[in-house]
């Protein structure tokens, strides 16, 4: 049920092919991020429509609300929010690390307040786990923990060995999930005294995948690497702590040394990125999968993707354009409605512009992603790659 | 291209079909509002997939923002919104006398600020037509002069007379415009200056619905009817100036005593109605026609309609009710998700809870015209009424 294979490749980049529980996703993929369990402005028939595969959700946003046993109770989470495609959960590492206020760390938990109320959570490996094994997604992520793009070395050290640590925690409790029939039932299991749900987990088949940290630095990185795979074999592997403030050509020299010491077999996933141009240059240094809140963020302010760089829709020269947003693009917005509309509705602050600007950027970042797949199969994935990025930055504008 | 028939009655409820320039409509009829030319958080694709048949915009809003000028160049309404099925606009006169701030009536105009920037603006019955006319609905409404529902006799005289004469110049210029290709090119035409567009308007098939003001007064009513009747034939008729502040037992017994003085075979248009028992009352009074925000506002503030009367969707009852909303409706959203997922949805202010309870409620309205229109066809109105009010009065919360 997990299995991936490799198309084509051309170059470090790759085609390929990744079998889950609830259906196939061809790579490179793009994740529109629900993070609450709906991808925001979009109904799960707007997903199908412009062939998102892979949904991703926040294991740690609905820990805090509505709570995971409230999603178990409504049926999981495939359930629960309509989307009968594969999901993948983050498992709330990045959050708990980003958020304002209160927060202590040790070897064996964190501590931190809610963003809803400030409340105080408590999250430990184990819990993150059991979080994500309640919600049923079909990819649970390890829980890590994350620094700043410029934190320095000892910080980066301090918290990639503490997201080893971790990772064999996670492993350890996600087996126990796995293999033993009485660790979903027997309890209480949880922090907050919830038994785990056997009637709507009985049939959760959840893989994990581990996320590599280790800051801007190759040493730790590659070390970090290889104590990751000592702990495997694994169905995928996530780099994270990139593209969170360190400069693009550390990021993508960081991707550059990693790529020939990545199993060639087993996806990769590059966490939080990115935009359109992110997502070619990763795909250049042999990324599979990716997620990103930019084309819902973008969307809703009212910037859109376009094969010329990007479109602001509020400015005063859409006012009677005629034309599509993206006459390349084969989505609702696309087809059905001119800019100057577009435009109209983000002036007068009608909501269905912030449902069509975000419709169009992930149907947008799902096309590019399906056509690097079909470049790279046809061997001219370095020639598409220029003449796209030469489009995309000479004309674009914000 | 005019033409409206009753196919059945049952009382004084009458079940019809108007046949317009852009499509047939089946009464009794509820119109969702899409003032901005938008069903706020609804897509052309959403009216179709709940049955909508004749959509309501507002003159006065897209003169306004984005100015019927760019309507036109961009297509006419029709394409402007992408909703190539009825379309009807209201003159603006509503609008114009609810406005707060600075307003100056005379017989000749009306001058008022906008909304949008505080900037005067000068209205006349005729610039209210051309305005829809160059808009391109369906149906353009005639100006009015609407007076809140407490007003005193000689005020509702003073605007019903004032109504009266305004139908009349309505009237003219709506002839002049259809009949005359000069005056649709020869200008300027409007107070702005801009010529309209002929290459846009060629095509243009309208018709002309007076509004019947008159206040809480008989005789008021009864003379304005008259003398409206005077001034057709028309196609249609809307009452106006009412459920604007007066009792409910004022509304219907106006319209009880307005029915048998309608001329049988013209549709009647109740503007601004209403909430589901408001629409089941005036069918019973031999209303067709209704428009009503009430539907999208408060599904965007969690409020849903169902058989069983309102519920509020953001009760912590509701938080693990993995039941729909309305177990009797085959809407996306009652299909789709459950009362928890809702829930969820509105507590963690999600874009897409907006759209789902404002898809419901439009379409239960849709659904109980619906009915009620097979009821009278089945000669069952009254009981069918009866059992109606007895269920949703019954169990209803607020």
């Amino acid at each position: 049920m997990f299995e991936f294979t490799i198309d084509a490749t051309c170059g470090p980049a790759r085609a390929g092919r990744l079998v889950l529980p609830h259906g196939t996703v061809l790579t490179p993929a793009f994740m529109p991020v629900g993070t609450q369990g709906t991808v925001r402005a979009l109904s799960p028939q707007d997903l199908r429509a412009i062939g998102a595969e892979l949904v991703l959700a926040n294991a740690y946003h609905l820990h805090v609300r509505p709570g995971e046993g409230v999603v178990a109770r409504l049926g999981g989470l495939h359930r629960f929010m309509a989307w009968d495609g594969p999901l993948l959960t983050d498992s709330g590492g990045f959050q708990v690390f980003s958020l304002e206020g209160f927060r202590h760390v040790s070897d064996d938990a964190v501590e931190f307040q809610s963003h809803v109320d400030g409340s105080r959570h408590t999250l430990t490996p184990e819990r993150a786990v059991e979080i994500q094994w309640t919600l049923g997604a079909d990819i649970a992520m390890a829980f890590d923990h994350v620094v700043p793009g410029g934190a320095d070395e000892p910080t980066a050290r301090d918290a990639m060995e503490r997201t080893l640590r971790w990772l064999g925690r996670c492993a350890r409790r996600h087996t126990e999930l796995k293999t033993s029939p009485d660790a979903r039932t027997v309890g209480p299991r949880n922090s907050t005294g919830e038994h785990l749900q056997p009637s709507v987990l009985a049939s959760c088949d959840q893989t994990l995948w581990p996320i590599l940290q280790g800051g801007s630095y190759l040493a730790l990185r590659a070390e970090g690497l290889q104590r990751t795979l000592d702990l495997g074999p694994w169905t995928g592997l996530a780099i994270g702590g990139l593209a969170v403030g360190e400069p693009k050509h550390v990021t993508y020299g960081l991707l550059d040394a990693l790529a020939p010491r990545l199993p060639p077999t087993v996806p990769r996933y590059l966490m939080g990125v990115g935009f359109p141009g992110d997502l070619v240059a990763a795909v250049e240094r042999g990324v599979d999968m990716f997620d990103c809140v930019a084309p819902t963020r973008n969307g809703r302010n009212g910037s859109a993707f376009t094969p010329d760089g990007p479109v602001n829709i509020r400015n005063a020269e859409h006012r009677e354009d005629s034309r599509p947003l993206d006459a390349t693009c084969d989505c609702e917005t696309c087809t059905t409605f001119s800019r100057g509309y577009l435009r109209h509705l983000f002036v007068a602050e009608e909501l269905l512009g912030l449902r069509l600007l975000s419709l169009h950027n992930v149907r947008f970042l799902i096309r590019l992603a399906a056509e690097m797949r079909a470049a790279i199969g046809t061997g001219e994935f370095p020639r598409w790659a220029a003449a796209w990025r030469r489009r995309y930055t000479q004309t674009g504008s914000t």
